[in-house]
């Protein structure tokens, strides 16, 4: 099993920061396995991600952020995350009724393809409770109400919290989020939006998709905020339709853009491959 | 070459319809070249498109909107279009600064891909006279001010009609045209906007789509409208982008995708294979 | 529920075809839901799909066939299927080891996505039985060896004929039909190939691919002849791949793309959408 | 205007690789302004590109190759290529009939989104000449018999060197050249393929593609080596084609897709952004 760490930074651009940062990793017997940097000339910003072999390396594991810190990432305005890839990350669905990106999730998290662990399914519904059972995947049915809102929030803070989930997963759940709720798991929740955001935001976007008469279908993955479908966009896919295609044939295509973009986008976060910057993303891949 | 009758016809759906146009033809020994025919479900509303033959027609060509008027079309609250193939369209095309998608559409019909005649270039500036003198085109430099638009308009009207043009196209022409001349022209100026409508209206799209954090960028070729790209979409693709890609970069990977789908659309013009309807198109292909 | 009929009909193309079969319809008071038809020039051969509403129709249902014959059909050389919505199309899944596409099949499949019933999955393992038993449906464990394949393959082509099965899907299924079970089953087995055909037939694609250096995956999903992945294309589709990628990469990339090109066939299958000709077919969307 | 050094280098993997040519950068005060690198895990061989602001740098720029060579190059192992951003690359076109890519580049050329200069376009047939002319750019008519192939191209050879090409574009380019010629410019001639290889190789593959009938069809730009149209890809596309498409529409279609993969793979060849590796390629975008 792989063994190595990855620091994802970003910081206003300087001369001399690759070299900074490789020479951290190299001249502490860190073998350089991937490294990716990116500057952005408009916003003359500087991002960067390098992952190396922690065998020889000779930090210890649980003091190599507070050794980057000192010797680097202070003196030099960094923001960082530090990630192991020993650590199997754990990602929680948030479901309603529809099922086709779930079972998606279920099948590539069944065959590996995602290596992760999902502790729990939540849904405000009871109709995918047996595609949990299928999966043996314990199923929080968390019904929400205008009254209970809050109350359910703060119970599904507690349950993610008490599960020491990493980040969650809105496979097509249809409720929105508080604010205080957005704010708690800051680029920890993907969601779908079954738009090529920023077109068609918010309720029945196949019926406004048909009603406009165009030729093109998408999907959005995104970082949930406080402003409804206006996250850092991670993935987004399309399809082409045609005037043979009414509303249901919309929602039968769509869903296959969907499954593809929402999964994509977590293969990406399970790869620690996003940083999130602003309103933007870079995907290092 | 080709000696063929086309009707774009559509009306409210009743039964028997396909088999009353068809009998119409086949009946006056017109050989049905091809037919297809679509019914929007939650419309009720039918259309058809229809080409035979005219050789052993036994209806004279001059005579056969008439009488399909008579026996037909009237009886049926039906509308229609009647397009003969041996009319070689006369396309005039507007442009501005850029030359991307002049130069692609000038190659495509130096080729014969486009079977057309182009009588003139219209522009508001000089920039692209040298590519109209290139390719033997008659320039026509009418420039638009704040205080001359609405005469210049009316002498591009009288220059249109007196080049007998059948049908407009904006390559990038930076113009807003008046609601008047919009329905002088209805469904008979097709524009390329350069974002995946409804995503970006408006001016500097790319700059939005920028700043959007999007992963996708697109085109858009509709028929004008008085309401500023809301018109009816006649052809859509977009192209993946990524964080490296500035602003700079977008307009570059935004040329290619506007060239094919502005070019699309003109093909699709020219094969009598549109049908707009109400703020869509049916796309007979 | 829908009560229509459908026919697919080719012949040598000839002048009166498409007034004829729309007047056999409407003048037995069918009415007539959709009609598409194809002339292939190269060939001059005629193709056709007709779909009318049953109720009304003079002709009792058991006797369209036989009145489309004398009437029509073999007077101009026609060859038809006749099929009927009110029957729901009994599809038998062939699996192997990988999931993928089964769960994918599945799933359309529990939400009614695909309109048909799965009286069964054969296997020649037993790997994917867990997943059979999750969504209820029998399964039949046939394994294949080099000494048991003849009377293997007569053991299921009794099962099939049991479960009166419409049509066959291989869903990744690794083993090679007999010339024999393939003509039995003529145009009524359906494969997924993961390449885009012709490109790498045969066995380990995604091996080949990598080491030419492609820089798209894909696809093929196909009818099955004795010929080896050649049979008649329905659909294919692609998936941009980069140096990144290695074996691995593309296997989990290339998963993605074999999904959804054998739903897609299976959809138009189900919806009676296509018309196999020679190698080729025709898809009637 | 840019001055900045890219170095493009390979050698098998080794720990410390990134550490020691960054270093050699930053010590010699040379700002990286971009920097990608891959491992190839299969083939255990190290990719790197690397690009540094000159200005500050210490060593000068002639003498930059010896340096990196003495210092680091050698003593690992390396091969690489060292490209300054103000040389501006010199592309030959070599053309016969067809108009559609040559005028695609030349739209390019002319408004500066290829930043190169074109000494000169090269034929075996004088059909497009007028284009040359139109362009200002100098035509060297060499037309290709049985007997004089050998002849024509040392003369070709001699023109080239005396124009001091970097390299060559095949713009549908219909002579095949030989196994010298090619060696001679090795790495330094790209074609344009009109089939996605490694299908459809060799002559006529939008005939084969129909025969075939795939439901896609592409094109492929490669760096030409002596086998034909088995040299390493550079950039690929695909376009859905359908039935109705004939040969014809094939071409048609199939030139929009040919124009757009030889554009790009010429903008990754003036960026320097490839690394021909066997029969691959490393794009570093």
């Amino acid at each position: 099993m792989s063994n190595s760490a990855i620091l994802l930074i970003h910081c206003p651009d300087q001369p001399g920061l690759v070299a900074l940062v490789t020479e951290f990793v190299h001249k502490n017997r860190g073998n350089i396995l991937n490294l990716d940097q990116h500057v952005d000339r408009d916003l003359n910003h500087f991002f960067m991600r390098i992952e190396w072999d922690l065998a020889g390396f000779i930090i210890p594991r649980e003091k190599i952020n507070d050794y980057f810190a000192t010797l680097i990432g202070n003196a030099h305005g960094m923001k960082w995350q530090l990630k192991f890839t020993e650590h199997k990350p754990r990602m929680v669905l948030f479901v309603s009724k529809a099922s086709h990106c779930l079972y998606d999730i279920l099948q590539r998290y069944g065959t590996e393809e995602f290596n992760c662990d999902i502790p729990a399914i939540v849904s405000n519904h009871e109709h995918l409770r047996y595609i949990a059972e299928r999966f043996d995947i314990p199923f929080h049915y968390l019904p929400i109400t205008a009254v209970n809102k809050a109350e359910q929030e703060a119970r599904t803070i507690a349950l993610l919290e008490e599960l020491e989930a990493d980040f969650i997963v809105l496979a097509r759940y249809m409720q929105i989020l508080s604010d205080d709720f957005c704010q708690h798991f800051q680029h920890r929740i993907i969601n779908i939006h079954h738009s090529f955001l920023p077109a068609f935001k918010g309720a029945r976007p196949y019926h406004s998709a048909f009603e406009r008469g165009v030729k093109l279908i998408g999907a959005t993955s995104h970082y949930v905020t406080a402003d409804l479908d206006e996250g850092p966009i991670i993935a987004q896919d399309v399809e082409r339709v045609s005037h043979r295609d009414g509303t249901e044939d919309l929602q039968r295509i769509g869903k296959d853009v969907e499954k593809r973009v929402l999964s994509r986008a977590i293969y990406l976060q399970l790869q620690h491959l996003i940083l999130p910057f602003g309103n933007r993303t870079i995907i290092f891949h």
